[in-house]
């Protein structure tokens, strides 16, 4: 039969080079040009490859080409020898081996004339606006990878963690019913005859789902109709969620989460060593874990910075600030719990305090001055849900399909959900978390 | 400071229990009641964790409470000595090891007197519909829960693949702006002010960030208005898409998905034996990877079985399932490439074959008689692009967010998707892929 053509199964995939093995030896490689210096002597081109930049180097008069034509950002295939080298440039790896170039194909080169905007600089010299609107080529600037580097390692090492500890990975439907959590802030969608709306989270089916599993996970994109335009939203951001049987309490999930912030971190200072120093992150500790009730740091607040939030129902952001402030200066930590929300700002399945009902089992951990996490101890027999429900006005006939859940036996649980774009801005020191979204939608943005 | 709390960073979290090493200690575990048995002398109670069923052994009189009275799906936290055991039945692990119990606390129990379906028996009586109207219920059958673990490991493992060749993890967005891909099947919805619609897939995005990381990678939900109810389609699945630049060819995609899929299903072997036992899943073999030009495979099918799709454009289900047929018998593989496929079939961004543009450097995967995968070569030429779009009567200005990539320089990059629903639906021989998602979206069901 002369129709099958059968393949080698070998791809040609090979990521991790072990530079200094090839030394003086010669290699071709195919990469995107991120700059080109010119000293009087030849070039330096700088050439993009799927996890770093190389330093290649040419001499005048010994290639094929002029390397003084060779636009930026070009696709290029060179031939060389790996030699040596010194470099001290941060977003130039590896940092002690370079290309002595033999030959230059050119692949394919930018159809316009000049780019819109500079990324051969140390930072990109534009506004955010700007940088959005340009996302494919602003993400080619050194300082733009290393962000999703790091953001691409905390979302891969969270599921690592989780699934090593039990948990199954679960995939919810990002459209749901009429009843699913609701409120203001909920994008409406038309499908087929009638309206569906985009998930605001996992939530109800992340407890259904403990029924069946004990302990789930999910990361997936939420949804968030609001419509103010801050510094610390987005309208589309990715949720790392859990959900777990409990055995003794909120408390669990706290340390659930810190032992997962814990190894993530880790994982990041070890696999993107070379974007931690590019973006001169000082990579948080974590040796304990503080939690705070709600009421207490408002009077510790108060009484340290003469600031009285005692009267509100919520952390503001300039609260968060403050608490981290403190947490920061009296015990060196970079993370705090904030414990015992009152009841009337967390949702119909927060489970009260049953020493104080006007408390609930929940918390919000603070990172470096902003609320990354939600979480909190659910309510998990039926006829307290049917109870609060109707407590609070809601018609417990449109969430039946949820409901059924607690009348088959749940078992005592918990969950919280990290947001991953807020604990990589975090992380990276970026004032807007919209620089951790690899392509923000806001009330104002929807392209690219 | 007596308000702060310091908790110990230690969770409880202990998922891998080595069974012998606890031989005739004792041991308190906490899950929910799959089963009891009550044979003459006592109780056996089949005892659900986050990982696995296992067995615990009352007898008569020795306990604090009558086992018959526990209702199945009870929450109960035992007491007990761990024995040696021989179990057979295939749900229940670990099958060397027993509990015999000493003491039952009762933490939860189901609030309706009967349930609405038994899920102790061997298999889930019930048609697909009762199913997913019940899916908290349901999922809590061994053989359910299997499936979903399978899935779990499949997300898990293609995302620890690619990163381990050099792939970057991306989450591009699911709302989208007018122009993106299109076509008759989109979700529309209200943001804001204006309309946008949902991601269909990561195509335009997975591509402009090929320009940035080179090989990337996404696992996350797509959304397609189709309205046939049929049983390959679902209205919203998951699809794990890779983009990357390519050195050779699209040949080189067919060997990257191939790995993938080789590594994948060698940890689906090894990390769920137990689920694979269960649901009496062979594994399929990968050693060589079988490619066939579309119109070749359509003459072989018409001289080996006499049907004639020789004038068709695209292949169909029947013919999907014969080619499969004829791929396992003829070389005994479950795996089958079908390269080269009608230009006028595919979207405006494939590259067309330069030796016969009529067709292009695509290709589908089938896997067992079901497509898993579209994949192919890209055009990467600006300028190709626009001809391309307005020869198919595309309106060039509404895709300038996109089309701006290819302005800034693009290396020769192809890419693929595949459905994760798809893959284990096939692999764990189920007839409809609504089964393989958990909470399936089809043009009649939008619950739970």
């Amino acid at each position: 039969m002369t129709d099958v053509k059968i393949l080698d199964i070998q791809s040609n995939i090979d990521s991790h080079i072990d530079w200094p093995s090839l030394m003086d030896k010669e290699v071709e490689l195919t990469g995107m040009v991120q700059n080109i210096r010119l000293p009087k002597w030849g070039a330096f081109i700088i050439l993009r490859l799927s996890n770093y930049n190389i330093q290649t180097v040419v001499e005048n008069g010994k290639i094929n080409i002029d390397p003084a034509t060779i636009p930026v950002e070009s696709t290029i295939r060179i031939k060389g020898t790996v030699r040596q080298s010194q470099i001290k440039d941060l977003a130039i790896f590896p940092r002690n081996a370079e290309i002595q170039v033999n030959h230059i194909d050119i692949l394919s080169v930018p159809s316009l004339p000049a780019l819109p905007l500079d990324t051969t600089k140390k930072d990109i010299e534009a506004g955010l606006d700007t940088k959005f609107t340009l996302r494919p080529l602003t993400l080619r600037h050194p300082k733009q990878r290393a962000i999703f580097k790091i953001s691409a390692t905390i979302f891969n090492e969270f599921g690592n963690f989780l699934t090593q500890n039990g948990f199954t990975r679960i995939c919810s439907p990002k459209i749901v019913f009429s009843g699913a959590e609701g409120g203001a802030n909920i994008f409406k969608l038309e499908y087929f005859d009638r309206n569906a709306y985009l998930a605001q989270s996992p939530q109800f089916y992340k407890q259904m789902m403990v029924g069946a599993f004990g302990r789930v996970f999910e990361t997936g994109p939420v949804f968030r109709a609001e419509k103010h335009d801050t510094s610390r939203h987005l309208n589309e951001y990715v949720s790392m969620d859990i959900e777990m049987a409990l055995q003794n309490g909120y408390e669990e999930l706290i340390q659930v989460e810190t032992n997962a912030l814990k190894y993530i971190f880790d994982k990041v200072a070890s696999d993107c060593a070379n974007e931690v120093a590019l973006l001169g992150i000082e990579m948080p500790v974590i040796d304990k874990i503080y939690t705070f009730r709600f009421n207490d740091i408002k009077q510790i607040i108060f009484d340290k910075y003469g600031k009285d939030y005692r009267g509100e129902k919520d952390l503001c952001p300039e609260e968060e600030a403050l608490i981290s402030q403190y947490v920061k200066e009296t015990y060196n930590s970079d993370l705090v719990f904030i414990t015992h929300y009152p009841t009337i700002k967390r949702p119909f399945y927060a489970m009260p305090d049953p020493a104080n009902p006007d408390e609930t089992l929940s918390f919000d951990c603070l990172f470096r001055g902003l609320e990354i996490t939600t979480g909190g101890e659910r309510l998990y027999k039926y006829d307290d849900y049917v109870t609060n429900m109707k407590k609070r006005g809601m018609n417990v006939d449109l969430f039946q399909s949820y409901l059924q859940t607690f009348q088959y036996g749940m078992p005592p649980h918990g969950g919280l959900g990290i947001g991953l774009e807020r604990v990589t801005a975090q992380l990276c020191g970026l004032s807007n978390v919209k620089e951790a979204s690899l392509f923000p939608r806001d009330i104002n943005r929807l392209e690219p």
